[in-house]
């Protein structure tokens, strides 16, 4: 399938990472727009909901096409549609969760995923007093049958919730086993090969983000 | 305290936020190097750890000061007091956290706070089953208290983890409380006065940034 893709990723590749770390927010917003009953909307209106300017959001949406037209705004529901196919969200994605202690509960009993495209589908522990526990509906597996289960499941994302003593050796058992798009949620920065693309979580850049203004 | 600081935040303002947004990023992996018993590192390998130049690190922290030599590099317990200070992280700041669910206790017992800042100093729910119940060694308030506790603790930021649907009706009552940081994790967007600052955790959109570039 990917090598079908060779154009695609070429031209993707022209489109700045920023601007497609921005489109998820404008899905979320206009979600959140359509679940009021909106059906219109406007860059002026989505701009001041995000703190972005409406020139900037109709920059950003000109690289994958005409959305909206001068005078009548954006439809919800179409462009929805699109960034979904844009994101690759149209479809529902399997994901695998390490670390089943009280974050990968919550992470794995958080039912927001499945309809903006993402599914828990395993959850790995180290621990033998985790594995067999359940989390939600998902029974926690020995991280030894990590590489086979990520096969059986066609997953490409992973999340680590481990601690962070853990964390790197859990990203390169994943990366070993054909994992290349990583959520870290341990306080790290991880060593992966150029291939591979993770993503963190951590709530401490944002307090310290915060606190630099409160002085 | 606040009036005096004027002078230092008109300097502030003229740095750009999103070089504000990378110096934690900076002090976690100085402190992660500190750890490993490293004393001296160059921009050239906090750039390879990070995946930025070292002339965008040279840069940004230029705009704070003289913190490496030519040829000698930064020395790594420097640079952490330093942008500590910068970051006014070289004080212990109280979170109050709202939302004692699974997501408020995964984050009420992560330990890693206070090293770097922060301590979740109070628990806040609505749900009387909830109150009264202890999360690690804090025992969960009704939210009727919020006001008062956030006065008596001198708290400045508050995290949001409660469900989407009370989100907003939550962040309106901190707001009203003196809270002007928060920290969501509900998916959300939330309204808020422009002096009030928030931040948002929310994996969905680094999973939807991530299957971008899977097609």
């Amino acid at each position: 399938m990917r090598s079908t893709k060779a154009p695609v990723k070429r031209i993707k590749s022209e489109i700045p990472d920023i601007v497609i770390g921005r489109l998820p927010v404008y899905l979320r917003t206009l979600n959140l727009l359509a679940s009021e009953g909106r059906e219109v909307t406007s860059s002026q209106e989505l701009g001041e909901h995000l703190g972005i300017s409406s020139a900037q959001i109709r920059k950003d949406l000109s690289h994958f096409g005409e959305f909206g037209k001068q005078g009548t705004g954006y439809n919800i529901p179409y462009l929805c549609k699109q960034l979904q196919k844009i994101l690759n969200v149209d479809k529902v994605w399997s994901v695998v969760l390490v670390g089943a202690g009280s974050l990968g509960n919550a992470i794995a009993n958080y039912n927001g995923f499945e309809s903006r495209g993402f599914r828990i589908s395993a959850i790995f522990d180290e621990d033998p007093q985790k594995i067999g526990n359940e989390v939600g509906t998902i029974v926690v597996e020995s991280i030894n049958g990590l590489a086979e289960r990520i096969k059986e499941l066609d997953a490409h994302i992973a999340v680590i919730a481990v601690p962070v003593q853990a964390a790197q050796r859990v990203a390169d058992y994943l990366i070993e086993s054909g994992i290349a798009s990583i959520l870290c949620y341990a306080p790290i920065t991880l060593s992966v090969p150029a291939n591979v693309r993770v993503e963190y979580i951590d709530p401490v850049i944002h307090f310290q983000h915060m606190t630099y203004y409160l002085g």
